[in-house]
């Protein structure tokens, strides 16, 4: 059931890596975070307690797949996991690798910058996502 | 086991409202946000994907019910769950009631502040924490 007027009813919300019936996961597309996806919930659901819990498990799944991809992919400092959606309420978990030299570490992707990330380690990440990609494509 | 020089592993981490075997809920005490609880879990582990899966679903399961719990007594705009941890490396839960008069929403709790949230609505919600902890008590 489609909601009117909700930015992930009508769109995508990043280059689509994975495709499957009850969620998709995608490339966040974020500057400066390059291993940024979200697992985005088909239907919309505005919060993670209103799916049955076999939907919860099969959520988590995911996001703990993408999760393991990006620890194993780019041996990032810290993977950040959040469901937030207070500006677009339509369940959708964002998987965040983050690195110790990252415009915003230790800080949230939300919160103030720190610094000015070394474009070359940022396109080094860029360049190990279709590698990545490719395993979660192979696991799903 | 304890990580040595771990706040997470040498204390609280905030008001403990449940103690389990495995993980503990405590109430974050964060101003401005009444409704800030954590779900800290007791061994000292980095990311959420190297918990096997039974501690996985065991550590969800109580997020939904706080978030469940939440959504009943203290009718937020939105829930937010979050597990960052860039910080303090050590597996725990952000579960916050969030409301549209906030200070930061629809930003996140970690962004900048949009406005001073009225300290009358502040302590209505805080007036039903006793309840809503009561309710949580009761469930685990």
């Amino acid at each position: 059931m489609k909601q009117p007027g909700c930015p992930l009813c009508d769109a995508p919300g990043g280059r689509v890596v994975v495709q499957a019936p009850r969620w998709r996961l995608v490339h966040a597309q974020e500057p400066g975070f390059p291993g940024f996806y979200r697992v985005v919930w088909e239907q919309h659901v505005r919060e993670f307690s209103q799916l049955v819990p076999a939907d919860r498990q099969s959520c988590m799944d995911v996001v703990v797949a993408v999760e393991e991809a990006l620890l194993r992919h780019l041996q990032p400092t810290k993977v950040n996991i959040a469901a937030l959606g207070n500006a677009v309420p339509h369940l959708h978990w964002h998987v965040i690798a983050r690195f110790d030299w990252d415009s915003h570490f230790p800080g949230a992707v939300w919160a103030g910058v720190q610094r000015t990330a070394d474009p070359q380690k940022l396109e080094a990440v860029s360049a190990r996502l279709p590698a990545l990609e490719q395993d979660l494509l192979a696991r799903f």
